[in-house]
């Protein structure tokens, strides 16, 4: 049942072919397998059926998709429509909005015979912006990591919620990428992944570091605040799928449980995330709308059965009523700082990052 | 697959013909089963592998254990070694310890054909005690309800954490006493069950509220916080498993997250727990013993197939590591009151519940 990793691609644009691939994350850990994505239609589906997720990858995706978009009509308004299609995908996920609405504003006012080519060009640099995006932001998540590994001279211990990892992303992660890169380094450490319901992400971001040879123990998302308090976790990284100018941070649901255990324990608490994730238009967390999802996700749990076939089974009363939150605002004030591409950052200095943003 | 309550015993102790059967709560909310106890060691078993489960319940059983055991040897080291035995299949039930010690004390000296008649009486008699219990608790429980309804003037949402209800107990339960009450008096309310990974016993609590008429809602586990961030609950109110003289409290793991979003969120938390839950020698949560439970709860989640079939499915790469701690310890500081079958105290009148409870 345990599939190798060999560092399948999450993504691929192929600008010549004009062609997008992507892994089908929901066959994941059980099964390993690429779907092309024909239109900006399948792209728009693809985000919301999380065949692909992680909001990095879902923003280099809804790029692919206004590339095909491009591909399908030369009508401007057929563009206008598919960026609104692709958007409302994931309301949640700022990359998302920004990597379409980039690409609607510099293909808008082409003409259509440059405009197909431009797209594809533009959505392939969107994919090799995300991979140097995550290398960077490695590095400064590292230095956390050491210096932490300094100061305590014992062997890690690092908590993390949902998947942030390679599988969300083009290259490293984001709440994942300073992990691989200090262990490579040499530095010996555990992560303790939560294993994220309604969907279980967790069990992806288990499967992607076993198979980086990094040491990992699946728990229940129940068990970070006790293992917490015995003393069993110095370090909690997170990702985040939108970050308000305030500091407040949308991310999977359940991140908020974990901040204030972090809290309440002095653990440090660092969300790991690319610039583009940042929304200076969100004052704070209440400007961030929280998707609310199918209650299927709670009732039913896919995995595979005692033979090794793929199998669905219901934990409940099919009728008993559900809410499912995808998301949860984690309050500015249980964030130690924001790991990003362009350095760390503290509460205080998010002002200044902001200036400079814009620039 | 959704299965009549028809109000199905948890446990039935015959002292007349000296028989106990229990609920077998590992097929539920799929499969209502009565099983058999014949001697201590199945009692035992029933304990550890949660064919019982609720602190109350599960030390009824263990009293039923020791009158299995009366029955099964005249001799008195036998009874020591079955009391030993039963108290070890969950560490963390103080009401188990009372219950077998309780039995253990009162049988020791008895002549053996005094003995065997004794026990069962006496197992009986524990079995009654929890039904007045909670009755006497649901009481007290439903003078909280009744003020926050009166305060706030609408339907009110209560969230719960694992199942400390009819299942759990001999009759109303103890979280769910005073809602099953307050409901029956015309208080409106939706009551959110977290599903409570590993073992999802929330799916136990969203069944027997559904089997009731009350309006339940099952959530993920990682929910909580951000419905109480929106407003979304009104009252926390859980069960307890041991709680220490200073307040701090043993349960279900998970418990100590929803207490702290609680907290972040002004919202009150209770714990409800018999009197017998709570352990006077054990001065802090530091002294209480976590039981670490198997990795193969995380990796295995059991229900019910598309065909209706029982159905365990693999969620993760089988040969994944676990840590998988069964309780935590909500500090004492977290906790609004305890509702009590002798009333309601906040951690300042826990001394004087004390040096009652030792008279």
């Amino acid at each position: 049942m345990s599939v190798e990793f060999n560092s399948p691609y999450t993504v691929f644009i192929d600008e010549a072919e004009r062609r997008v691939t992507v892994l089908d994350q929901r066959l994941l850990p059980h099964r390993v397998e690429h779907v092309d994505l024909k239109n900006a239609q399948e792209a728009a589906e693809a985000i919301r059926d999380m065949t692909v997720r992680g909001a990095p990858l879902i923003g280099v995706t809804g790029a692919a998709g206004m590339a095909l978009a491009a591909d399908e009509s030369t009508e401007t308004g057929f563009l206008i429509e598919a960026a609104n299609l692709l958007k409302s995908a994931r309301p949640t996920a700022v990359n998302l909005n920004w990597a379409v609405d980039f690409m609607l504003k510099r293909l808008k006012g082409m003409e259509p015979d440059r405009r197909r080519k431009a797209a594809w060009h533009l959505a392939a640099e969107i994919c090799e912006q995300e991979r140097t995006m995550s290398i960077r932001l490695a590095k400064h998540a590292q230095t956390i990591i050491e210096a932490l590994y300094l100061k305590l001279g014992r062997p890690l211990n690092i908590l993390t919620h949902c998947n942030a990892g390679k599988l969300a992303t083009v290259e490293l992660g984001t709440a994942t990428a300073g992990i691989y890169t200090a262990f490579e380094a040499g530095i010996p450490l555990t992560v303790y992944a939560d294993e994220t319901r309604p969907r279980l992400q967790g069990t992806l971001t288990a499967w992607e570091l076993k198979a980086a040879g990094i040491p990992v123990c699946l728990i229940a998302d129940n068990a970070g605040g006790e293992l917490m308090r015995e003393g069993g976790i110095d370090l909690v990284i997170v990702g985040a799928d939108r970050i308000a100018a305030n500091g407040d941070t949308a991310n999977k649901i359940g991140t908020y449980l974990k901040a204030l255990a972090a809290a309440d324990n002095q653990i440090p608490f660092y969300v790991a995330a690319p610039i583009s994730t940042f929304d200076w238009t969100a004052k704070s967390g209440g400007d961030i709308p929280i998707e609310n999802r199918s209650g299927d996700e709670i009732r039913w749990v896919r995995g595979v059965d005692k033979h090794g076939q793929e199998a669905e089974v219901c934990i409940t009363d099919p009728g008993i009523a559900t809410v499912n939150p995808g998301f949860d605002v984690t309050p500015a004030r249980l964030i130690t700082g924001f790991i990003t591409d362009r350095g760390v950052f503290a509460l205080e200095d998010l002002k200044d990052l902001r200036m400079n943003s814009h620039v």
